[in-house]
């Protein structure tokens, strides 16, 4: 059997990209396994490509390869790279970012740099703006097929040069846990914070426990509740606020059958942090 | 050749859940062929999952396995079971309405109750909300791969204790027939009626009748005009409605080259019915 | 190995439509590579189900199929036909202009047409309003799994028979260059011209090169100003507009993160002329 190949874009699905980047790898090895990750990443936002990576790569074989294209700087300077992930799956993007939450939660052993130049696709010399097809699903699809080993495919680079955007790691007091809102579970509206699981295991909570849960906006309060901690959305009453462990093991806060975001405005990234609070120690 | 997995969500494709579930399944086996039907339903919405596959799951090879996750109660004590049906495929899912239009329209021949806490991915027991992945995928690919039998899937359950949702049979007398609209065809607006072909047989129908036809909104007359009996859209004028054999074998109402639906407000469920009269017999 | 088939319609993924296509063609093979092209045209849309199969049909290894759907007149007397490209690959698609793109680009070798009643689904001759999967799909696969051969599967007619719509060639003269605006690349709002590289290759155009453009929507003039010739959007600064050549080596105009049709209110079609002066011979 051939090697599994995932590939991630913000091109959408409308046009004939994406299947001519399936079509690039297929020339190399037709009995390659293609799968996508997601090609609704919104146009140009790496820090969302980087979360969905670290959402899904761990559960994947080792020596699977993603490739990942969310390229504002397509045809620039900025390096295209294939990282091999601690967890054993590899990574070729732009070193534009989008490395920052593998490398963050599950660690990059080691990287190399790709010549755009000499390793793409035959003929492709003439565009510059489709290194998607051209460099990235090109030498995936080599990679993922064997054609070509991780040590040829590129020269070794520094992890620690490898570019990532801060990240905010979360705090934990006696009675006071900090931390960010990261990103949506977009389709039912539930935050998802940095704070993990072993904040609560440190508070031995048990399901039931009530917490206060106050939402900033940078300065501003934006939400502020007591809030049940659920073993899933059903422990709490329709539309009522729970706090719940998420598929990534990090805390959660949303509500049962209705979108917290969306009920309560609230938007992801740095600017929004969220506390929560044990008020009566047991 | 290992087995075929084909999957229904309401978790959209934006994010990283589905493709985590790929990961998983081909971990189980990395050879599985793996489909998706569609992950666009609208969140919760059993209904719409159920309609989904039926209109898909007799096209497949027997011993296809389905998952199917649209699954309000996570977390809460809903079953989660295994069909096997009277076409020979298997339907995985949450025991929550999901399988009755397949019980009603297919038959099911054998159901089994999964065990959620035995019968998951390996250090999975923390999380309560993602069963998508750390239950329905890791069990559909062991069945799909052939890793785990049918019988040992789960504990035998009858057929009849299935959760259902109330569907109303269409009838049909001398010169009336009465239906639902059951569901739409979303992209081109057609209404698609719980009414079988065989009820136009058995009035001797040709193409090109005239019959009137009235939808009402529980009482309220929300259409009625008189509509020809098309082969297919081409056979009227284009944005005039023509009755059809959709591709269930039941009776759509549609326009030709434009949405019914829209034009006309009409919307789906058990609220909604439609008359058709034979005005005069010939 | 099989063989490798790609989809391409009008549907959409909300519903189990397409789901059932793939369910034929693994019954007729369950072997084959199934991939999609895009579901996502627009409903009837010839021009750019035509443009998006010249967007991809080339990268992809000679002997695969494509069948494409998007269908205004099914159930008329439009043909079915299989078209073999001078560059390897078949095309299954109504005789509806799907077919103009690639045979004026690529080149169409011999076309054969499909017997609708004969070559169809077993079972399926009460169904007239998805030929998608009782005829293009099921013939597709077999053709991809090569349980039949072009030969067999219709009746040799002329590829000047063919349906097309008009396309305006471009046209150079000594300082001016007039073209079309073909279509958009729809995620990122690019224009995509029908203008080749090969035209400022006679100029011999240099990276950094400026020229002033006008845009026309028939007789009036929507948009005017001097634009830069780039490798690629990073070489002019955010927001600022550049000419590039895009993946299909044709010239392109863009904004540097941002979107040059919606800013401009540009749209696409024969309407829509675009002219490129050299003002300054060097």
């Amino acid at each position: 059997m051939s090697g599994k190949l995932v590939i991630q874009t913000d091109f959408g699905l409308q046009d004939g990209a994406v299947n001519a980047m399936y079509g690039v790898a297929y020339q190399v090895d037709a009995a390659l396994s293609i799968t996508d990750l997601t090609h609704e990443i919104t146009p140009f936002d790496i820090h969302d490509a980087s979360y969905r990576l670290l959402q899904s790569v761990s559960y994947w074989p080792k020596e699977t390869v993603f490739v990942s294209v969310v390229d504002p700087g397509v045809g620039s300077k900025r390096r295209s790279v294939v990282a091999l992930l601690t967890s054993g799956q590899y990574i070729i993007t732009p070193d534009n970012g989008t490395l920052t939450y593998v490398k963050n939660a599950i660690g990059i052993k080691e990287v190399r740099e790709i010549n755009e130049e000499t390793q793409r696709l035959a003929g492709s010399s003439d565009s510059h703006t489709f290194h998607g097809r051209d460099v990235y699903m090109y030498n995936g699809a080599r990679l993922a097929s064997k054609k070509i080993t991780f040590e040829n495919l590129g020269t070794l680079v520094s992890p620690e040069s490898i570019s990532t955007f801060p990240l905010n790691p979360p705090t934990q007091k006696e009675t006071l846990i900090e931390g960010t809102i990261d990103i949506l579970d977009i389709r039912f509206g539930s935050l998802w914070t940095n704070i993990p699981l072993d904040f609560l295991k440190n508070w031995n909570v048990q399901y039931g426990d009530i917490f206060q849960v106050d939402i900033y906006e940078k300065e501003v309060l934006r939400y502020q509740q007591q809030v049940t901690f659920g073993r899933s959305f059903a422990q709490v009453k329709p539309h009522e606020p729970v706090l719940y462990i998420n598929s990534l093991l990090n805390i959660g806060l949303g509500l049962n059958l209705g979108s917290f975001a969306s009920t309560y405005h609230i938007e992801t990234g740095t600017d929004w942090k969220i506390i929560i609070k044990k008020e009566n120690l047991s």
